[in-house]
């Protein structure tokens, strides 16, 4: 029943090409290195991969100079698992340290570097994974060291995907696809909406997932008014209309669709309002392929909706990149212009609100490929599916 | 079979009462407001809860005045759900729009406030989650603004829980505990290491957890060599010995223990191993009363292991507070002196290594009474619990 899972890890090849096309765009930008500080910046150059981040007390580095291989500077409890990866250059201290976590060894690796600017990620969608007052510090130990913004390489290096990551990615599209298969047996009349989260989780972890961090939905009479909240003890009646939207993960790599449905019986406006968006997902997938720009692909799914003036405006775009974080660059909103390209991965993400504020949200993952889009979450139903909510 | 849960969210009073504890502080340290970006922290004072910080793409925002409640500058796509929270002054802008990512909300905020400074997280175990490059931008276009870090503040706040935050952490450790008792069912020979993972979720799950944010563990022969690593596909097998620690969620509040077992047989340097942390947990449990420093407890649990030279060096702490985050303040460390007060919740947490760089790790997690530590995690086995393996 599950799928076959694809090999985990990468080889230490694939690390090695994406050092080297930072390194060529570190070239380009004059920089004489490049400091990371957050979990999807550090896996991606090293393979380091641990659930350890969850605490935020210790912070972690990795340093890519201009040539050569990343050099690790992280607490010495993460050393045994830095020592399985391609990495050789460890240098750790005992975190937690507050008066000194990681700082003299930083300031011993940049010392040298003063003659070109370093980069740090600073930009839209990225953050400092350490107390500022410790990067402050940094800093002023360090007066001739530049720092400029290296968001622009990080964005480009990781938008486009190689085929391995994108074999994980279709991995767990699959075992979130044969989840929500799954929901006529799994959601019933009555159940807590906690509870059928508890079960919609039980049942990706049977398909193969590693893990569910990111689980939310909506569920009302007639249509859902939130999108974000987390489940509570109301219990699914008939006429609710459901929407369940998970970020599955397998070997560190996510999914991201929802899905909705209705128990019982679903009115029309409820069912106007899915054929809207299953026609606007439509459009996204005809629109989104090579050449094309993600304010294209948003502007060919917000004709389809754009009729509903209310529609779009607290989303804030139609869909994003995806990969080892939930949602990366680029947005396919207006005020991006990134051109789409071969091997990107996508989500297709058109929402609408209508009736007294109920809104729909529907979402697919998609692959570009020379051709087009390629699907990889099983496209939803063309109508919205009505259950009969007797459940397991 | 499972505990009854205790209501979820908490009254307004829970959250007024934590805002005036800040704002006394805030007086005396003479800020003008707090600047608050992690889900945390916002959590904290609003009760904003939601899985949607999971993607990195929008900055959030709360504010707290030098009275009043606070101000939740914010994204648009979440003012449903924190209208439902006891915060009034909602401001919104349809992100992400990477231009303008709150930055003129919070200008607009900030601006008549630079007669006195206003506090922002910057010290250990903290991070700003917001783009360093709009940070700056805010200061830039703040030049009279003046910031200081309002790490103590936090910290001395959070680290005594409420009797409504004590009760979801002991429910969700009852939810780990019972799930724990489950093990000789759920492993079995020859089950690859992931698959023990996802079995483990699968029943704290089906025990009443919302989610399981941190699992990882170790498995070897006669021991692990790392407390870090995901699972991988190798097959337990007789003679290894396993440890699973885990951070399970109910209704956003962590447990965080772990519980160690052998397959089949045990040899004796792990059962020394064992016996000696769960002699050390024993003296941590004595020592972690009201006025004694972490530090104390610390040494309590040192000194039981203490002979063994290598211990404790690549941990750097024997436990640390317990709540809304894995991790928390305080830190049973030497360098933490804090003084250990009636209904802070800790984890002891000692480890050692043992023959060619084997390592065990034990942890309970307990609140501080008046008259000393009370367990929340069923109190482990005084022995290395050896299974037999034929699982389900």
């Amino acid at each position: 029943m599950r799928p076959d899972p694809p090999s985990r890890g990468f080889p230490a090849a694939e690390f090695a090409a994406r050092t080297q096309r930072a390194q060529a765009l570190m070239a380009q930008a004059g920089l004489s290195g490049l400091l990371l500080t957050t979990e999807a910046e550090i896996r991606y150059f090293s393979g380091f991969h641990t659930l350890f981040w969850q605490s935020p007390t210790r912070p972690w580095f990795l340093f890519l100079p201009a040539s050569g291989k990343p050099v690790a500077v992280i607490p010495e409890i993460g050393a045994p698992l830095m020592r399985q990866t391609w990495i050789e250059d460890i240098r750790t201290w005992p975190a937690p340290r507050p008066a000194d976590d990681g700082l003299s060894l930083l300031h011993e690796l940049l010392a040298p570097l003063a003659h070109a600017p370093i980069g740090v990620p600073k930009g839209h969608e990225t953050q400092l994974r350490m107390p500022l007052a410790d990067y402050e510090r940094l800093l002023a130990g360090l007066p001739d060291l530049k720092i400029v913004d290296a968001t622009p390489i990080l964005r480009r290096l990781t938008m486009v995907k190689s085929s391995a990551e994108i074999e994980k990615i279709a991995h767990i599209c699959t075992i979130g696809s044969n989840t929500f298969a799954e929901l006529p047996e799994i959601a019933a009349e009555g159940m807590p909406f906690a509870e059928l989260f508890r079960a919609f989780r039980r049942a990706a972890l049977a398909q193969g997932a590693d893990d569910i961090p990111y689980l939310v939905g909506g569920a009302g009479q007639g249509g859902y008014h939130d999108v974000i909240s987390p489940p509570g003890e109301r219990r699914l009646a008939p006429g609710d209309v459901i929407m369940l939207d998970t970020g599955a993960t397998w070997d560190g790599y996510f999914c991201d669709f929802d899905r909705n449905f209705a128990i019982g019986r679903a009115d029309d406006a409820a069912r106007r309002a899915y054929d809207k968006l299953w026609q606007a997902t439509e459009a996204g997938i005809q629109a989104a392929r090579p050449g094309a720009t993600c304010k294209e692909v948003f502007l060919a799914m917000h004709a389809v909706i754009g009729e509903n003036g209310e529609q779009g405006g607290n989303v804030g775009r139609m869909g994003h990149g995806l990969g080892m974080r939930l949602t990366e660059w680029p947005s396919l909103a207006y005020f991006d212009e990134t051109v789409i390209a071969q091997n990107m991965v996508l989500t297709l993400e058109p929402s609408l609100t209508y009736g007294d504020g109920r809104m729909m949200v529907h979402e697919e993952n998609i692959v570009i490929r020379a051709a087009g889009a390629e699907l990889l979450s099983v496209r939803a139903a063309p109508e919205l599916p009505v259950i009969n909510g007797r459940g397991p």
